[in-house]
């Protein structure tokens, strides 16, 4: 059960008020399949140039993540460099450098076109299209966007959206593409674009949970030492997809849980620069904050399943 | 197990992008109320002026509330007008008027200072506490407060901090009284002033509570028609203490259901101007949203105990 990703791979730049990193791996590809990988065997497709550490690809290796789609061209690798505001909600991009990613056409090999899932990261949605169509019919087809291509490319996008299951996005993008700045209506109106299920990312908030006949919402994992968010969205989304491919299962009941793992992930993940923190987990941990997450947000009968219920106040 | 609320009592002018009203009822310990009487008893003190419609009393009055705590002065009352930007998050004062408000000052009739349960509305921090010291030490005693008092009176306030169980603020308020970015570091520092347990409210992204040794989050249920967001945050105090009043403890288990039922008496409210809807509920239909949270919120377990698991995407 198997997932293939698709999307970037970086060198990250990165300023929080924790401190200065250069060159720090990153990339939508990058933090979904470090996240996915504690869940299932996942596949990346992406380009990378000369200028790309050894140490990032065998990080990748170690994570047993399958890297032959990782293409190696003549040229740079796509940078971002980005600082973040003291509060770490605001994130203001210093310089983005395309290089390589800017002629990124993936193409698919044999061996990749037979996964059974599939997670179309945020690129040029006629790619996201031209992915899709090299595959034989996955059984779930997630992907992601941006306000970019919901500006620039909105019918692409929307050829994009009429093809895929699920729709993993933050609330700012869920207005943005409904047109529509009630969350819960904007939402309804994504669902009639294609997708059966639209998942909106909250960041510090936590995530909603939209299908034909039900709403699901959780709260983010309460964090104390955030050092560097970013990447917290595709970790979400690796933890997210990676649950589910391990259940093998799509229905209303894997689809809240696969949202709570992928809250799970992104806790991890910002707590260090770049996708450190997300690599050194166990599944022991990860299972461990995943029960915490059953505590924090129970609230009806609790006081017949747990010590949570005992009095403090009087 | 009355509850004893003192706060304001206002007339409000709103305008939102759905309209404008005028002298509207309004006022911290107006919502509070309203949304707290379908759960037990409740006593207001407040002032108001000569300008005070009867209309508004008669709808406290037809709420059960006793409102002979609500003095008549010779004068005009509170009146507040704000205007809501077009997602509804951003408000802007456009005037204030304390009138009789300015020189409030609470003096509790003997029959309420045997109340077992009392709410201290956002005033001055010194009137909080002269009203907890006329009275006979209640079973629970929660706050509100807000900016104006943590930048201007942040020492009063820390005094009637240090005799309160329950503090009840936003996140924004949250920050700044702790003088703490990070909201999980704010909140445990905030337990150190006093307060065994925190609930912090934010909005349309649901609400946190924090005690010494547990961490609950639910997200806001989610509304498709908010029209006015005006007193959301009292409502949602009048729900949580109506509850906890009602049940007549306060552990853990029943503090936590109090936070989501607060968060069901706000989510009624937003959808029409000022208390309006809040004041047309039945407790069917709070009991009903409640069920409906329960379903919102879970995740595990679910296919076992309800519908919602049913398989949906494949």
């Amino acid at each position: 059960m198997g997932i293939l990703v698709v999307g970037s791979v970086a060198l990250d730049s990165i300023k929080t008020p924790f401190g200065d990193k250069a060159d720090v791996l990153g990339g939508s590809a990058t933090y979904f399949s470090i996240a996915a990988s504690y869940f299932t065997d996942v596949s990346m497709v992406a380009v990378i140039g000369e200028d790309f550490p050894e140490k990032h690809l065998t990080l990748l290796q170690r994570k047993g993540i399958d890297i032959s789609g990782l293409q190696l061209q003549k040229g740079k690798t796509f940078r971002w460099k980005g600082e973040y505001g003291s509060d770490l909600n605001s994130r203001t991009t210093l310089e983005t450098q395309l290089n390589l990613f800017a002629d990124f056409s993936p193409k698919l090999a044999d061996s990749h076109r037979t996964h059974k899932y599939l997670f179309l990261g945020n690129i040029d949605p006629d790619l996201q299209r031209s992915v899709l169509e090299q595959m034989e019919r996955p059984r779930l087809v997630a992907c992601d966007t941006m306000n970019y291509w919901i500006e620039n490319k909105r019918d692409a996008l929307l050829r994009t959206l009429s093809l895929v299951d699920l729709l993993v996005i933050n609330d700012a993008e869920t207005r943005q593409l409904a047109n529509e700045p009630n969350l819960i209506r904007a939402a309804r109106s994504i669902l009639d674009l294609g997708p059966k299920a639209l998942v909106i990312k909250r960041g510090e908030y936590g995530a909603l949970m939209f299908s034909p006949k039900s709403v699901f919402g959780v709260t983010a994992f309460p964090v104390e030492d955030v050092v560097d968010p970013t990447g917290a969205g595709d970790s979400f989304a690796g933890g997210l997809m990676g649950y589910l491919a391990n259940v093998g299962t799509c229905d209303n009941a894997a689809l809240r849980k696969a949202v709570v793992y992928g809250s799970v992930m992104a806790s991890f993940n910002v707590t260090d620069f770049g996708p450190q923190q997300l690599s050194d987990m166990t599944f022991t941990e990860i299972e461990a904050r995943y029960r915490e997450f059953c505590k924090l947000a129970s609230f009806d009968n609790i006081s017949e399943k747990s010590a949570e219920g005992k009095a403090f106040l009087l």
